[in-house]
């Protein structure tokens, strides 16, 4: 078994605040400060819910993905993203299973994070991300 | 603190075959039969990763929100769906809030579940669902 567990779900929001704001309605708290994922173009904010983040995504330049998202989409779910102990040994997998990835490298994400984003079109309609955490970096675990 | 889980990721698909494919090839084995939903006229098959469901919805008939969704839109992410304790308190609370939602009285969900969904407004994009399970039937506990 490769896969660990969801890691987070990615919204696209053109404001921080009045995205936040069913996720306080709910009864979440916003994990930590804001971060700047400058590899995405985004800044984002991330709620803890369980063993899941909610992570808003805010474009922080015009040629961010999630601004071109938000202009033809508006605002609205983006991705999700699986959580693998091993991102190399897993994007080898699914290559040699015929999966296209959308970068060909590991890129740096979220908390010390190294993420890969599949093509759109092996996910059936949607966008699939991996990410592998570093050693002790498990975000619902001590940064909880 | 009202918000446990979060219970489902839910993305239409118009052939659950299809819609299938990334998910088996992570590693998910879906999560007992296909279950049809009469209340939202779709037919579901779940694949269950950590506490959390992936739901693929395919639509049952031609007046299911699932079709209108896949005609304006095409296969995607559809919703999230939060797990509560108590759906009728959790409505009561979140309407004293200002919240609207879209059925007024909560509904059959998949596997004995009610389930209420707040207006697309309130969740800033996103389509945002309150999940209360039967006693015992938490699906990430003995079900799985």
């Amino acid at each position: 078994m490769t896969v660990l567990l969801l890691d987070h779900v990615a919204i696209a929001t053109p404001d921080l605040e009045a995205g936040s704001a069913p996720y306080v309605a709910l009864g979440l708290n916003p994990e930590g400060p804001d971060e700047d994922v400058a590899s995405q173009g985004v800044r984002v904010r991330a709620f803890q819910v369980g063993e899941t983040l909610i992570e808003l995504l805010m474009p922080t330049r015009d040629d961010s993905p999630i601004a071109a998202f938000l202009a033809r989409k508006g605002p609205g779910l983006h991705h999700t993203a699986y959580r693998v102990a091993d991102l190399n040994a897993e994007m080898a997998r699914l290559r040699a299973d015929g999966a296209r990835f959308l970068n060909e490298e590991p890129t740096p994400g979220r908390a010390g994070s190294r993420v890969a984003f599949l093509h759109p079109k092996w996910g059936a309609g949607t966008l699939i991300e991996l990410v592998e955490h570093p050693a002790g970096g498990h975000p619902a675990g001590g940064h909880g």
